[in-house]
Parts: structure tokens; C-alpha cells; sequence
């Protein structure tokens, strides 16, 4: 007898204080000041995975690691040939971050597995809790560099990205703390696509759309794509505060003049229906050189643009590019884009998708459908064609702060809707594994 | 018998080689790597004024410094009435500054006075090089410190602004160079406006506007009033890169949205004939907490807008506020201005320019009149009631950079109009000056 819903409501429910008592202790050894500061490839992500192996061992999984460091704790099913599903999202954070994004992925993870065993399921698939590597681009200006490691498929030259604070590579820090990057460069998968059943990430939502409408809970649409200029810079010309305007090249102005054609094109396809976003995160005069009496000579800045249609993120980069060229011509400076990265579209699987609404229906969770605003390491597994889906939980203050507001009665309820789902997933039992559990149900009964 | 005109333009060009020689003095002992450094009450500017009254010193004239440390260079003049005749600018300069802005004004000061020696010539009136302190506001924020502080104008709190690098007061600084800051506070005064025939100042040209003219020289027609604010900041909120649009309080896109008016208010006040400029020196997100994959916060800006008439000004600062109300109206930020700054329009006199006008073309020398783009000393002598004016050098790299390219071809014209007007307004003799003026004449006849 499969258990019940009510039996796996419970069984999780059974659970809370080991998740309260996990968030704690991330928290309590990742201080930002303010916030949370988990460093991809540094002490902050080294300390999360090993606490998360150490709370892993404690429900007897099995710990592994991959080149790129990414952590698996597997429940070993009794089938080699079922799909194994793994429920995991990244533990590094941005500088002053909070404690919930991506952290909440692994905990849930751990979460069901815990109350799933504590239910006497015996799974066919492995059931795999995945701590993934650095998917914050902020510290290296790649995206998904665990899980696209783990599948095989980090772009090239990504490994000699340099981590923003430390100037090092990418390969010296997977090699400072221990792993393979020889290994990621030959594109030595630690995961093979076509042997996974599902790929299913928890994650705090990183607007307040939940909480405007009032539902705790949303399955994933999709996954934007995006492009990205993460270190751009303009060179006009330090002038004297005086200077007449037909002799300025003012670095800061033609900053602000793209900052505000990207900001107009942004709300004309809003306008259409077209949802994207526009983020210029870093954008400022050079702190060497600027003061109050001098025309900025020189600025930089980072663009990130997503969306989730490929061909609206090529019309928004044929724009973008457009307005460089009119800038420079009308303003006498010069942009030089630097490096330019990108990001697949992630499409979500609509068969999960559908199951999990109905498992919510069943078990009267309420639950709502939206487009995940941001990149996450799903749209890397979706991309090397895995089946793949996330949860949201509602987040009244965003994500990439230390002020992140997640109620650990919603993410409850995620954990809830992914142990019903992973429950109906495990696998018909092997024969000889039916004839055990038989007399497992003979001798409890 | 005064000198001819030929003979002061002789003398004056006999002092080139002391002009070269005081320039390069000035720049080997300054060095801003790369271009100059001389930090107002700071080793630079301490250097430069010690360099200046050791080259005085040389010429037999008598050094004195005030409270505030500005160092005149007098050439006595026979009668005590007589209104006297400074010449002078600042010789501070922003940092990576160039070595023209400013000094150049007390270079032909002790050139002029140099050459006028060296002629013969006995003073009624006292002829002064005044070397001014504390003039680039980009260190205290605040305007015409030094030419304030001996008019005995110095604003409240001036003392109490604090130097953007090292955090300390004016006050303190001014103390730590051997100054007397308490008698600046009581507003004792140096120099008695009523006593001061005229101040004349020589600055390079901080714009390409003579090198458009194929003009060496120009004579200034005003002085910008500005209004100021050093140390604005907007409070947005952090968020992920992929919040959307209806959610975020974007500091950078407000910043570049109140860029954008303030430029677009420019152009239309410009296309209209009316003079003035805009520039945000300081224009940035906060290094500490920014990256690509966040929505800033937070941002930082200085403001400085310009021009020739109070009424453009109040305008101008009329329109800036209502923008700023407005964005934080429709982007959800909250403005701080902080302090707010200000200088008057500076006023030329009249008499003055049409003196040099007529000295010009009777040494045929090639002068036309511009209206200074940037706030100078003059304008503080010139509220204070001072007859003042000031000559433009040709200057095609503009100033506050290290490519200041001021030909001493050029300067050596300045220092000659300079020189026609001092020998024409250094006053009659008093009688006993004539007579002992005689006796010396036949002696040496």
C-alpha cells in the first residue's frame, strides 16, 4: 500500500523542526554582515555543503561528489534502470545576501527524502538531495557553472572566468578547494541527462507576485533566458565642470542615456504584453578619478536582459545595440562591451507541470502558476533535456538581500506538494523487491 | 618717462625662461600620478606656496600669509592711499589635476611684477601676487574658500565641511598648516575690498572655446553662479535581477532618469541662447553591495548646475526639484539631497575689459571675450566689491585632467596685457616720490 496523502502531509509536517534547526545553522555559519555571505568556490559555499553532507549522513544517504563539488546525498533505489529524481537547488549566495535563496532547494530536498523514509517508501530510483555549485554569476560572470559541470556542458573559457573579488580563475578555486576542474574541461559528466527522471528545485520567489496574490505556493511556467554585458564601460572625456556642452564626451550622461532607452523599450513591451526584465546592477562614474567640479570621463557598467522567448531577447540585444551606436555618435564616447554571456530559455516540463496541479487539487494545496522572473539551474538541466520543474514559495521582500521573507509555513507546504509528487514517481518496485515489501506489509499488518 | 609699450612687451618676454622655469618647478614638485597633485591645505598646495614665496623672495618682494594661509607677494608702492592692484588665482588643484589651473594666474603675477621691476618702475600703489587657497571645491564642497576667507565672507559651517578624503574639518586642516581657523570664524579680514583698486586673474581656459577661435586670448565677460549639491543620494530597494517591473524601486534607473531631464532641460534652455551647464560629477551604485544580479539600492550622486543670471538659476533649481518629486513619485525611491551649496554670479567690471580692450589693440594683440564656464576666485572679489576680471589662455585639452595643454606662446601675451594695464593703473607718485623719482632720473641720466 502506497501511503496516503494525509500519511506524507504528515510525515513532512513531522519534519519542520529539522528544517527550522537546518536554516539556523546555514545562516549561523554564512554571515554577510548584513545578510548571508555563502562565496561561490569560498568558505561561505564550502561550509553550506559540508553542512549539508553532515545533516545527509545523519539520515544514512549516500554522500558523493562531483569535479565541479557539487554535493548528491542519494537514496539508493533498489532498480539501476529507473530514472533517478533529484530535488536540489545551489548554496552559494550574492555578498549580503539572504539565507533562503537556493538553500531553500536543498533543505526541501533533504526534507522529503527524510519524511519519505520515515514512511517505510522503499524507492525503485534513486531519490537524490543535490547541493549544486556556484549559480550566483555574480562572483564569476557565468551562469549555472555547477550544474552545467555536472552535465557536461560548461561553455568554454568559463573556466578561466575570474571570481570579481579575488581576480583567480574559476579552475584555481575548484582546484583550492579540492575538485577536478581537468575533469569539467574535458566535459566529464557526473550526471547523465537521459538516465534522470525529473530535476525539481524549491526556491523562495524573488518578487512579491505571491504575496500580491495572496497564494503561498506557484509551480514554474518557465525560465527566462537572457544576455549579458557584466563588465561594460564608456570612455568620454574628463572635462572641467564648466566645459560647454558642445565639447563634452560626459561618460555619465551617455550612461544614463542608454540606462533610459533600455528603461522606455522595457515599458513598451511591457505595454504589449511581452514580459522582460532590464537590470543595470553595477552603473558608476570611476571613484579614482570622479568629484563634484569634473565631467565623468569614464563609466561602467553591467546589463543583464532576460525574457522567455528567444526571439524578444534578440530584438532587445539588436536594440541595445542600436542605442550604443546612436550614443556614441550623438555623444562623442566610445562603449566597450567587454564580455557578453547568455542564457538558454528554460523550458519547464508541462507533464509534471500538470501532475503537480493535480496533486495539489488533491490534497487542497493552494497553488498558482508563474514564470520564474529569474535564471535558476532548472533551465540548465532543461536545456541538456531534462524533464524539469521548480516550486516557488512566497517571498514578500525579494530575493538577493538579507531582508528575504519566507514563511516556513509555505515552504512547508512546497515540501509537501514535491513529497506527493516524488512519492507517485519512485518506481514500480523490482520483483524481487514487490516479493519484500509483500512481506514487510504481511508482517507490519 | 612711463615705459613704451614695446618696452613692456620686451620686458615681459625676458621673463620667459623664469616663466618655464616656475611651471616646471611647480609640476616636478606636485606629481598627481598621473598629472598634478595639489591637495587644498594638504602637502601639494603647501608646496606650491612655499614655492611661490621663495621665488617672490628672489624678487625683493615682501611675503606675508593670512589666517587662512593665502601668501601675497607685495611690490611696495610709495603712497599708503593709493587702492591696490592684486594678481592672482589658487593654487590648489583637483586630484590628476593639470599644472596650469590656477598657478598659471600666479606665474604672470610675479612675471608681471618681475618685468615692471625691471623696468624701473616705482608703484604708488602697492602691486601684490596673491597666491589664493582652496579653490577647487571638489576637497571641502565648498566654494572660494581661501579668497573668501581673507574678505572676511567665508559662509557659517565652512569651517565644519570636512576634506572627502581624509574626513577632517576645514578648521583642522587649515590648523594643521599653521593657519589660524578662530580668526577666520570671526571673520577678520585680510583684505579691505574698499582698499583694492582691482584683482586680476589669469587662468587657463577650461573649455576648447579659443582654439574653436583660432584666438590666444580672451578677456572674461562674467562668472557663473552655480547651485550645488555635493552629496545626494537615492534609497531604492535591492532586489533580484529578475524582479519585475511593477515591483522595483530602482535607484541607478531613477538616477538616470533625473540625468536624462536635468540634460533634456539643458538642451532646451541652450537652444533657447540661455548659458549654463549640468554635470554629475559623482554618478554611481554602491560598490559595497552592487553586482549584476541585483536591482540597486542604493546611489550616489554630486550635482553642479551653472550659468550667468540668478533668475536661470532659480529656474533651473525649481525644475531639479520638481524631478526629483516626481521620480520619487512614479520609481518608488526617496531622495536625500544632503547640503546644498551655492555661489553668486560673479559680475566683471565693465572698465576693466574696455581698458585691456583698448591695451590690446594698441599692442596689437589678439583678444576676444568669452563668459568663464567655471567659477573662479574673481567672483568672490567680485561680490565683495572688487573691480575684478579675469584673462583666458587658449587651452584645447580643457582643465581637471593631466592633458592641460596651455602654450607658454599664449601665456606670455596674457602676462603682456597684464602688464599694459598694471603700468598704466600703478597711480601718480606722491609729490616727495616725484622728487626723490627725479633725483633718481638725473643720477642715473
Amino acid at each position: 500500500m502506497p501511503p496516503s496523502i494525509q500519511q506524507i502531509l504528515s510525515a513532512v509536517e513531522a519534519r519542520r523542526g529539522d528544517v527550522e534547526h537546518l536554516f539556523a545553522s546555514l545562516a549561523a555559519g554564512s554571515p554577510g554582515n548584513p545578510g548571508i555571505l555563502r562565496d561561490t568556490y569560498g568558505a561561505g559555499e564550502n561550509f553550506a555543503h559540508s553542512l549539508m553532507a553532515d545533516h545527509a549522513k545523519a539520515l544514512s544517504l549516500t554522500i558523493t561528489q562531483d569535479a565541479a563539488l557539487n554535493t548528491f546525498a542519494t537514496w539508493q533505489g533498489s532498480n539501476p534502470q529507473a530514472g533517478s529524481i533529484i530535488m536540489g537547488s545551489h548554496l552559494d549566495s550574492v555578498p549580503h545576501g539572504g539565507n533562503f535563496d537556493g538553500a531553500a532547494g536543498v533543505v526541501a530536498g533533504l526534507a522529503v527524502i527524510a519524511a519519505l523514509k520515515d514512511l517505510g517508501l522503499k524507492p525503485a530510483c534513486d531519490v537524490i538531495a543535490m547541493g549544486v555549485r556556484a549559480e550566483e554569476s555574480v562572483w564569476f560572470g557565468v551562469s549555472y557553472i555547477g550544474s552545467r559541470s555536472a552535465l557536461g556542458s560548461l561553455p568554454d573559457g568559463g573556466l578561466e572566468a575570474r571570481r570579481i573579488d579575488t581576480n583567480r580563475t574559476l579552475a584555481e578555486h575548484i582546484a583550492e578547494c579540492g575538485g577536478d576542474p581537468q575533469a569539467i574541461a574535458r566535459r566529464e559528466k557526473s550526471l547523465d541527462p537521459s538516465s534522470i527522471q525529473a530535476f525539481l528545485e524549491v526556491h523562495i520567489e524573488q518578487a512579491p507576485s505571491l504575496v500580491e496574490m495572496q497564494v503561498p505556493l506557484a509551480i514554474c511556467s518557465g525560465i527566462p533566458g537572457n544576455f549579458r554585458y557584466p563588465e561594460a564601460n564608456i570612455t568620454g572625456r574628463q572635462d572641467h565642470v564648466g566645459t560647454p556642452r558642445r565639447f563634452r564626451r560626459d561618460a555619465a550622461m551617455a550612461a544614463a542615456d542608454l540606462a533610459m532607452a533600455m528603461d522606455a523599450k522595457w515599458r513598451e513591451e511591457e505595454a504589449a504584453g511581452v514580459p522582460l526584465a532590464v537590470t543595470f546592477g553595477r552603473f558608476h562614474t570611476d571613484s579614482a578619478v570622479h568629484g563634484m567640479t569634473s565631467v565623468p570621463g569614464a563609466f561602467a557598467f553591467s546589463l543583464d536582459v532576460r525574457a522567455y522567448d528567444p526571439s524578444v531577447l534578440a530584438r532587445l540585444e539588436a536594440f541595445f545595440l542600436e542605442q550604443v551606436a546612436r550614443i556614441e555618435r550623438e555623444r562623442g564616447v566610445r562603449f566597450e562591451l567587454g564580455k557578453r554571456a547568455s542564457a538558454a530559455v528554460g523550458v519547464m516540463s508541462q507533464k509534471i507541470i500538470s501532475e503537480m496541479q493535480t496533486a495539489a487539487a488533491a490534497a487542497g494545496l493552494n497553488v498558482t502558476q508563474i514564470g520564474s522572473p529569474a535564471s535558476h539551474d532548472s533551465a540548465a538541466f532543461a536545456e541538456a533535456g531534462v524533464a524539469a520543474t521548480m516550486l516557488f514559495v512566497r517571498n514578500e521582500n525579494g530575493s538577493h538581500n538579507p531582508d528575504e521573507a519566507m514563511e516556513i509555513n509555505d515552504f512547508m507546504k512546497a515540501c509537501a506538494l514535491l513529497a506527493l509528487w516524488v512519492a507517485d514517481h519512485v518506481g514500480p518496485p523490482l520483483e524481487e523487491t514487490v516479493t519484500r515489501a509483500n512481506t514487510c506489509v504481511e508482517t507490519s499488518a
